[in-house]
C-alpha cells in the first residue's frame, strides 16, 4: 500500500528530513536554554537500550562504575596545558551559589579527566592497585554555538571511562580493547552499523591525548559522524596530577592513563545512519519494542489472536506492543513506520478467518502473509534477517560512496558527497589544513588493510577525508 | 572469632562511625568543590541496584523515562511563588558560558517541576493525552552549607517523576500508588526497611505542593531520615505554566500535577539504618554480591571447591565473589564485614577434607558448618532469612525507640533519643514552631491506625516528632 510520506525526502533536504524525524517520531526537542535538549520517551528508551548494551560490555572488560561531581574547580583544568586550551572556549561557569559570589569560579564538567586524575592519584599507591579501571555515566556541558539535537548539544549524556596502567603497552592494549570489544562490537552487533576504525591526526586528537582512536560512520547523506572515541593519554595527566605508583622495582613511576567515551550523539547516528524517507529504522537488537501488532479492526477474535501472539513472543523474550487504536489504518501504519519499529504484524478479521497474518518488514517494506501458527517462529527469524540486512545496506552505502583517489584535489572533490580514501602521504599536515579550509576533515588514518595503526608516523597509511557532523 | 573493630563504635560517636564506614568500606568521599561527592565503585554499585529496582517499579506503574536539561532559565522558577521562595537560597547560577557573559543567568536545576511544566503544557491538548506519566534519572544541585556525604550534598543523584492528570482524584491516587508500590515496596522488599508513612505538615511540605507524602525511617541512632517523598501539586504548577486540556465536555481545564523523588540519600539510609559496629550490612536483595567465598588457604582442592560452589550459586542467579587473596585471614574477614556482604562462606582445607564449609551470616555473626553438597541450597535459604531478620531488627529498633506521649514537653524529651508519637492536636502549628526551635521537627502526620491521611485537617491525627538528618 503506497501512502504519502510525512517527512521531507532525504534527497530534497537532509537536515529538514532529520528535523522532521525528530519531531514526528517524538524523539526530542530543543530545551529552553540555547543548545540544550529535551529527550522524549521514545528517544530516551533508545538511549536506555544503548546504555544497557554498552554498560554490559564495559563491565565485561573489567571496569567499574563510579560517579564524580558535576562541578570542577577551574584550577584543575589549567594543570594540563593542551586540555585547558581545548576546552576553555566551551566552558559554562558557575560564579554564584547559595546566594553568594564564589571565591573561585567553578566550571561545569566538559569531561572529567582532571577530577579523575586528582582522585586516582590518591587511590593508587603500588603496582598492585593497577590497572584501575573506572567508568561513569553522566551529563557534560560544552557550550555550542551551532547546536543540533543529539549531534551537538550544549549538554549531552555519555559514558566516560578513565583508567590508569603500569605502562604504555598495557594502557594502549586496554584502550584498543574498549574500542573493539565495547564500541565496535556494540556498533556492529547491536546498532547493525559498520564504521571505519582508525586513529585521529594530531590536529583532530582529543585535547591532552597522545593517541585517539575513532569509529567513523557514514550517514545516509554521505557525511561522517564520529560514533565513539578511545584516547591514550600517555603520561600527560599522570604528570599533571601526580598519578604515581611504587613498582615492584621499589621505584616510583608515573602511570599511563586512558579515557574513552560514547554519547547521546549515537542516537543521531542511529537516525541518520539507518533512516529513510518513511522515518526512523531501529535495528531489532536495539529496539525496546521490536514488534508491533496492529489490529486492523476492532473485533473480539482479532483481539484474542493479538493477545495470544504477544504472549508467545514475550515468552521468547521479544517485547511487543499491540495497537488497538481506532482511527485511520493508514495513519497508524505511517506512525509505526516513522518510529522505525522493525516488524509490524497486521491482523485483520478476514485474514484471521483463514488463519493468516501479515508480517511487514520496516527495512524493506516486504509483506509476507504467514499462517498464524507459525507467526512467532517466523518473526524471530525475520528480526535476525533485518539485523543482517540493515548492516549490509549500510555497508553497501558506505562502500559505494567511498572513493579511492590519489590527489588532494580528487579527495576534496570526492569528499563533497561521500568519503575519499587517499594516501596520508599525499595529504599530510599541509593538505589537512587545506581540507579544513574547504570544510572537510581527515576523519581517520588507517592501514591499507583497514586496521588501526599504532601511530600516525607509520608508513603507507591511508586517510579518510569527508565532511563531518 | 573475636576481632578488633576497625570503626568507631556507634554508641561512642555515631557521626564518626558513619564517616568511618564511608571511608573504610570505600563508599564515597568529598569532591573538590564544597559539598560535592565522589561515589566510589562499591557505593555506586549499591546505587545502581537501587536504581534498577526503583526504575522497574516506576515503569510497572506506567511512567516513561525522559531527560530534561540541567540548565533552567531563572525566569521559570519565578513563575510559582512558593517554589522560587523555597529554592532561591540553594541555587547555583551560571553567568558565563562559551567565553561570554550570558544575557539571562541560568540556574542549575534544583528540581525540574518548572521545565516539565513548560513542556507538558505543549504536549497536552486533550483529555486523551492524560494522564501523562514521566520520570527522569538525573543530577540536581542544591547548595549545602553543612554537607554530609549521601545525606546532604550540593549535588545529588535522584529520580524525579512528574505527572499530569485530569482531576485531583486521579492525581492523588497516582501519587499514592507511587508512594506505596514504588517507594514503600522497594523499602520493605528490597531494602528490608520499615518506615512510618504519612504526610508532611504545611511547614514541612515541598515548595509549591498542596500535599507531601513521606516515608520516614529511623536510623540506628534514633534520628529520622526522609527516604522518599511524593507530592500532590494541585493546580499550582498547571496554572503557572498553563498546563491545560480540552475535556470531553469541550471545555478547557487546568491539569492536576504530581511529582515524586528518591535520591542517593537512600544510600545514607542503608548505611545508618542497618549498619553495626563492624560496618555496613547490605540486605541480600539489594546486594550486587550477596555472597563471598573466602578461601582460607591457597590450596588446589579449596580452589576447585570454591569455583564449583560459585558456579552452582550463579546458576541460581546469585552472584558471588571468590576471595583468594593472600594475607591475614582476620584482615580479610574484617574487610568483608565492613562491606556488609550478607553471607560469607569460609572454605578451608581441613573442613573440606570432611566435606564441610562454614556459612557465616553478616547480620547475626552466626556460623553454621554445612555439608558442601548442601551449601548452595542452604545459602539460598539463609539469604531470605537474613532479609527477614534485617527487617525485623529494624522494626524492633524503631518500635522500641518510638514513645507514645501526651504533652509537648514529653515529645521534646522523647525526641532527643528516638521518635515521639503524640496527638497532632497537642502539637499544632504553635507546638511545631517550638519543636523546630529545639532542633526537632514533625516528621509526618498519620492516622491512629498508621495509614496516610488525606489532609492535615483530618480529625484525631497523630504526629511523629524527632530529630532528623
Amino acid at each position: 500500500m503506497a501512502h504519502q510520506s510525512v517527512v521531507t525526502p532525504q534527497e530534497e533536504d537532509f537536515p529538514r528530513w532529520y528535523q522532521d524525524v525528530l519531531t514526528k517520531a517524538e524523539m526530542a526537542e530543543n530545551g529552553p536554554v540555547r543548545g540544550t535538549m529535551v529527550i522524549r520517551p521514545y528517544g530516551y528508551a533508545l538511549w536506555e537500550r544503548m546504555q544497557r548494551e554498552i554498560d554490559d560490555r564495559i563491565k565485561a572488560c573489567g571496569a567499574q562504575n563510579v560517579y564524580f561531581p558535576l562541578f570542577i574547580p577551574e584550577s584543575y583544568l589549567q594543570r594540563e596545558a593542551q586540555h585547558v586550551e581545548g576546552f576553555s572556549p566551551e566552558l559554562a561557569v558557575v560564579t554564584h551559589a547559595g546566594g553568594e559570589e564564589l571565591a573561585e569560579p567553578i566550571v561545569v564538567r566538559p569531561t572529567s579527566e582532571t577530577v579523575f586524575g586528582e582522585y586516582m592519584a590518591k587511590w593508587i599507591q603500588s603496582y598492585r592497585d593497577l590497572p584501575l579501571l573506572l567508568n561513569q555515566w553522566a551529563n557534560v556541558v560544552r557550550w555550542e554555538l551551532r547546536p543540533r539535537l543529539f549531534l551537538r548539544t550544549s549538554e549531552f549524556l555519555w559514558q566516560e571511562g578513565h583508567t590508569a596502567h603500569v605502562d604504555q603497552a598495557d594502557a594502549s592494549a586496554f584502550a584498543m580493547r574498549i574500542h573493539l570489544e565495547v564500541y565496535n562490537d556494540f556498533l556492529m552487533n547491536v546498532l547493525a552499523f559498520p564504521t571505519y576504525l582508525g586513529i585521529k591526526t594530531r590536529r583532530e586528537r582529543f585535547a591532552g591525548a597522545v593517541n585517539t582512536m575513532t569509529c567513523e560512520g557514514m550517514m545516509r547523506d554521505g557525511k561522517a559522524l564520529q560514533m565513539a572515541t578511545s584516547h591514550e593519554l600517555g603520561q600527560n595527566f599522570a604528570k599533571a596530577f601526580e598519578i604515581k605508583y611504587l613498582g615492584d622495582d621499589s621505584q616510583e613511576h608515573y602511570c599511563h592513563t586512558t579515557s574513552w567515551g560514547a554519547s547521546t550523539r549515537l542516537v543521531g547516528g542511529l537516525i541518520m545512519g539507518h533512516g529513510d524517507d518513511n522515518g526512523l529504522i531501529v535495528p531489532p537488537r536495539l529496539a525496546a519494542t521490536p514488534v508491533v501488532i496492529l489490529c486492523v479492526k476492532e473485533d473480539a477474535a482479532v483481539d484474542a489472536a493479538a493477545n495470544a501472539l504477544a504472549a508467545e513472543l514475550s515468552s521468547q523474550g521479544i517485547h511487543c506492543e499491540i495497537d488497538r487504536r481506532n482511527g485511520s489504518l493508514g495513519r497508524r501504519i505511517t506512525d509505526w513506520e516513522l518510529k522505525g519499529v522493525p516488524v509490524r504484524v497486521e491482523l485483520g478479521p478476514r485474514d484471521l478467518e483463514q488463519g493468516m497474518v501479515t508480517i511487514v518488514r520496516r527495512d524493506s517494506g516486504d509483506k509476507a502473509p504467514t499462517p498464524l501458527a507459525q507467526a512467532s517462529a517466523e518473526i524471530v527469524l525475520v528480526l535476525e534477517r533485518i539485523h543482517t540486512a540493515l548492516f549490509e545496506r549500510a555497508l553497501a552505502h558506505r562502500d559505494a560512496k567511498t572513493h579511492d583517489v590519489t590527489t588532494r584535489e580528487e579527495a576534496r572533490e570526492a569528499g563533497q558527497t561521500g568519503f575519499a580514501r587517499v594516501a596520508w602521504d599525499v595529504i599530510g599536515d599541509e593538505g589537512e589544513q587545506e581540507l579544513n579550509a574547504a570544510q572537510l576533515s581527515v576523519r581517520c588514518l588507517q592501514r591499507a588493510d583497514g586496521t588501526i595503526p599504532d601511530s600516525q608516523d607509520e608508513a603507507d597509511l591511508l586517510c579518510i577525508v569527508a565532511k563531518a557532523y
